[in-house]
């Protein structure tokens, strides 16, 4: 038992969406959320600056009670190594969470990957899925538009550039066949709606934000960390540019105004 | 006479289309340049955050022999207070150049603006011009996705998603029947022919990049500052981010190799 938060970080806006399914499934644990708006995007940047950053956004956390952290940042994810940035603590990106359900959840063996630039070409997502599963065959697209889609707020069903984008994005996933598509970017579940609407009803949509939520719940079972607290638990977030811009955007990824206290901290 | 560099910042890339005309007009000058790769976009921060970063990039180019600063970015020009940031050399952003350009070029007194969200919400624009001319009217729109699809090489003419984005936020300027449209971000000239297609025979588009490099010549002759050099300048650039990344992108923004060698620097 632990009373300390569990503590997430993204480039931006994209891991409240996790954070919104870690307050459903797990409503009485306290949350300190990073993000690092002053710097957004990570996923179009080098693998030495992406690093860079998640090692200071990793250090921010860490001067807070926290007793697990969750890079909530398809990026940020995909360009860790093979040892946890973190060794006293439980950690997880979102990868190896979504890879281990789009596995589950395929049935004719055929996944389909979306992600940043960065992502994409780090074949993360890929790695992970083959060490799970070495038969399950891949196709991974670069979707350089929709984290700045999402940020502006472009994200009503089918808007009609974000439908326009997705449908070149996605037409090499859609001939693949595949009957499973990760959203490997913690952006994307925001435009889920307009991205199914293409990809049609047979295929199932993976969230890489929600996998690494329900991954952080049974982590924290299998350590003993959950909290024993019966309250509702608090979230505070923490962003690197102006508070007033966070609370006016991260309505498109509450669906709701936010929860908890806001401040501005430069890292 | 003075043959130390003509020191030029941006965000990013955008500046280099400034950099284009500087080498064009000033054959002969040196150039040392600082796109600060590892946080782009600047256009969607906060006042506070862009203003830090520009002192930063300022502080950065004074370390190398210059003669004379150009912030080489709307956004950072929009940001200026009233007082140059460098006290003991010439200094120019682009929006003044781009708004005595726009005032001398319109017959119907009726001016469009487009720039980034935090360029367009400065007011920067409409200020420069009515101090230029009072009865000019001003039309502004800020294009939120621009700067990402010119770094992401949706440049081609009419390259259907730009397209579609710029048919959207020209709507409101082309309702306003300008006779005059100011490119009010150094990446936009990259996509002037698409703009210029929406815009129509009849609309005179001035790049605030070229307006900026014409108003640096002119500074320089007036300071007494020009190089008695008769042999080709050299460009030096500095990105905050890779090398390489740099080299692949700038070649839409020169359209041509990267003409001088390129450094990686963290400022």
């Amino acid at each position: 038992m632990d009373r300390d938060a569990i503590g997430v970080f993204d480039s931006g806006m994209g891991g409240l969406t996790a954070v919104k399914v870690l307050n459903q499934i797990l409503p009485h644990e306290n949350i300190i959320y990073f993000g690092d708006t002053a710097r957004i995007p990570y996923g179009t940047r080098s693998r030495q600056t992406i690093q860079r950053y998640t090692k200071e956004d990793i250090a921010f956390l860490r001067r807070h009670p926290v007793k697990m952290i969750i890079a909530a940042c398809g990026t940020v994810s995909s360009m860790l190594g093979a040892d946890s940035p973190v060794d006293d603590m439980p950690f997880t990106g979102v990868v190896y969470p979504a890879a281990r359900a789009a596995c589950a959840a395929t049935q004719n063996g055929r996944v389909g990957i979306i992600g940043t630039p960065a992502t994409v070409a780090s074949g993360s997502y890929e790695t992970a899925i083959h060490n799970v599963d070495p038969r399950v065959d891949v196709t991974a697209m670069a979707c350089p538009l929709f984290v700045h889609l999402v940020e502006y707020g472009y994200t009503k069903r089918n808007d009609p550039i974000t439908r326009l984008a997705a449908e070149e994005y996605l037409a090499p996933i859609r001939s693949a066949g595949v009957d499973t598509l990760i959203l490997g970017c913690t952006h994307y579940p925001i435009i889920a709606d307009t991205i199914g609407d293409i990809m049609g009803d047979g295929v199932r949509l993976i969230s890489a934000s929600e996998e690494a939520a329900k991954f952080t719940k049974q982590t924290l079972e299998e350590h003993d960390l959950l909290t024993d607290s019966t309250e509702q638990g608090h979230n505070v977030y923490y962003v690197s540019d102006s508070v007033s811009m966070f609370r006016d955007n991260a309505r498109h990824f509450l669906e709701d105004a936010v929860n908890g206290q806001v401040f501005s901290s430069r890292i």
